[in-house]
C-alpha cells in the first residue's frame, strides 16, 4: 500500500501541467508552468522540481506523504530504466530523467508516454472491474494506449498501442510515419476537418460551406449534422465508417471488455458513439459473450496528469 | 511443478489427432481417428477418451503420471469454464467438455481454441525467452494467437487475435465474416491463389500459365519466381505486400518482440521471410531498441497438438 498522495506531471510541448492526486484519481491540486522546450532538458527538469515543490507547499503536504512521483511525456520512453528516449516537440534524447529527479526528491519517480499516461488515467477511475481496456484518442492525430491483465501493455520497446499507424487503407494517403493508409489519415479530428473541407470544395452553396465561412473546426460538421442537414450528415457518416473501421480491426484482435474514446471530439457523445455503436453491430466478426463496450472518455484533459501520478500507484 | 506427460488433442473437423508430449516439447507417442464429425458430442468426447486411454496403454503411462489433458477445438470457447462455445464444423454448441472428459479422467482438462493452441506450442519451444508474441497462420484464411507477458491471450470472449479480421482496405472485398477488406481476404494463400489466377488470365501466355495448366497452388508463383520468373515475381511481391501491410499494422499496435508466420506457405523460408523484412524495414513507424523479429514457425502441423498438451502446463 502506498502512501496517500501521488504526484502528476503532464510535460507538454507547450507547458507543464503539474497536479497532486488522491488514491480516488481527485485532483486536489493543480499547477502549471511554460515548458520553454528548446532549453537543456536539466533546465526543465530542474523546473520540474521546482513545480512539485511549490505545489507540495502551496497544498502544505509533506514530502514523506508522497507516494511517488510519475512524469508523462511525449514521445518513447524506457520506462523501465525512467528514461526519455526520443521526444522532438521537447528536444529530449536519451534524457535520464528518473536520475536527474532523484537529485530533488527521494521518492520513486516513473516515466511513460503521454497517451499511455492518459490511458491509464482513465481505467483506474473505471468504477467497474476491467481487464482488458484498449484507449483511443481522436485528435490531431490518432493515438492510444492498452491495458492488458490489468497492466499497461507497452511492447518490446515501450511504443506499443500506435492504433493510429495501423494501416487501412492499402496504398493510401502518404503517412508522415514513413508507410501509407494508416488509420489516423482518415479518421483524426485533422482527417474530418480536410473530409469537410472537400465536400464545401465540391458544395460550394451547401448549407455546410456557410457556417464555415471563417474556418472548418472538428465540430463543423457535427453540429450542423445535429440540425438535420443532410450533406454535414453525410461527412459525419464517412467519417465515422473510418473510424469505425479501426475499431473493427482493433476488436477481431484484441477483444477488450472496453473500448474509451479521448480527444476533445468525444464530447459529441451519442453523436459520435451511437453511429460508431450501429458500424460494430453490423461488421463484428464474434459476439460471442456480448460485445466490446464502447464509451467516451470522462477525464478530458486532466487523464494523462491522473494517469502519470498513477505510474506509482501500478506498482504499489 | 506438474507431472511428467501432457496428454494433448487436436480435434479436427476430419481427424482427431492425439499426442503424449514431454516438457521439452517432444512427442513420445502419436495417434490419430476420424472425428466422423455430425455425430453427438458425447460420441466424440467418448472417443477423445478411448484414443488417451489407447495411447497411455500403448506407451505403457499410467494416469496417475499425466499432468493434464488439453483440448484444442476449432471455433470458439469459454477456456475457464471448460466449454466449447460454438465450433460449426463439428456441430459443437455449447459443449461441456471437461465436464464430459471428466467421467473417464480425474487429471485436470483444458479447452482452447486450436490457433491460440497452435500459438502456444510455438511459443513453448522457444529457446529463447520472449515476453510478447504473435503467431500468424497463413493458410485458407488468416489466423493468430497472442502471447502478452508470457501468457496466452484470448481477450474479453476467449475468441480474440482474429488478426485475418482486421481491415486493410475500406470497402475492400466482401468477407464472410460480415464486414470487407479484411486482411485473410487479401493475405491468405487462398488469396495468392486467386491473385495467381488472375494474373494468368491477364497473361495467358506468360511461364506462369503454363506452369499452371494442371491447377494453381500457393507455391506456382514462388516456384516460378525462384527461377527468376519477372511475372510471378510481380505476383509474389504484390502478395507480399498485403502480408506486410498487416504485420506494420500488427507491430505498430502490439510491438511484440517476436512474430511467428505459421502455415505451409512458411516453409518457403527466407524467400517469404526475407521480403517481409525488407517491407518491415521500409515501413515501420519506431524502430527504437530494435525491430520486432520475424521468423517462421518451427512445428509445422505438429504445433497445434504440442500446445494444447501444454495448456495444463500455464497453469503449474
Amino acid at each position: 500500500m502506498g502512501k496517500k498522495y501521488y504526484v502528476g506531471i503532464d510535460l507538454g510541448g507547450t507547458n507543464i501541467k503539474g497536479g497532486i492526486v488522491l488514491e480516488s484519481g481527485e485532483i486536489i491540486h493543480k499547477e502549471m508552468i511554460p515548458t520553454g522546450a528548446g532549453r537543456e532538458p536539466s533546465e526543465i527538469i530542474k523546473d520540474i522540481a521546482g513545480l512539485v515543490n511549490k505545489m507540495l507547499d502551496t497544498a502544505n503536504i509533506n514530502i514523506s506523504d508522497v507516494n511517488s512521483i510519475g512524469i508523462g511525456t511525449p514521445g518513447t520512453c524506457n520506462a523501465k530504466e525512467g528514461i526519455v528516449i526520443c521526444a522532438s516537440n521537447i528536444d529530449f534524447y536519451n534524457v535520464h530523467m528518473r536520475e536527474e529527479l532523484k537529485k530533488y526528491f527521494s521518492v520513486p519517480v516513473f516515466v511513460e508516454n503521454d497517451a499511455n499516461c492518459a490511458a491509464l488515467g482513465e481505467y483506474n477511475v473505471l468504477t467497474e472491474d476491467v481487464e482488458n481496456m484498449v484507449f483511443i484518442t481522436l485528435g490531431t492525430g490518432v493515438g492510444g494506449g492498452l491495458i492488458f491483465d490489468r497492466k499497461l501493455y507497452v511492447g518490446k520497446n515501450g511504443t506499443a498501442a500506435e492504433v493510429g499507424h495501423m494501416i487501412i487503407e492499402v496504398d493510401g494517403e502518404e503517412c508522415g510515419c514513413g508507410t501509407r493508409g494508416c488509420w489516423e489519415k482518415y479518421a483524426s479530428v485533422t482527417a474530418l476537418i480536410n473530409q469537410t473541407k472537400e465536400y464545401i470544395e465540391k458544395n460550394p452553396d451547401s448549407e455546410l460551406a456557410k457556417i464555415c465561412e471563417n474556418g472548418v473546426s472538428g465540430r463543423s460538421a457535427f453540429d450542423l449534422s445535429k440540425k438535420g442537414d443532410a450533406g454535414a450528415k453525410s461527412v459525419v457518416d464517412r467519417w465515422i465508417n473510418y473510424v469505425g473501421t479501426g475499431i473493427i480491426s482493433i476488436i477481431n484482435i484484441l477483444q477488450p471488455e472496453l473500448i474509451i474514446i479521448g480527444g476533445a471530439i468525444s464530447k459529441e457523445g451519442e453523436y459520435l458513439l451511437g453511429p460508431i455503436r450501429e458500424y460494430q453491430k453490423n461488421n463484428t466478426y464474434s459476439q460471442i459473450d456480448g460485445a466490446t463496450r464502447i464509451v467516451a472518455a470522462s477525464l478530458g484533459n486532466d487523464a494523462g496528469l491522473i494517469g502519470s501520478a498513477f505510474l506509482g500507484k501500478e506498482v504499489d
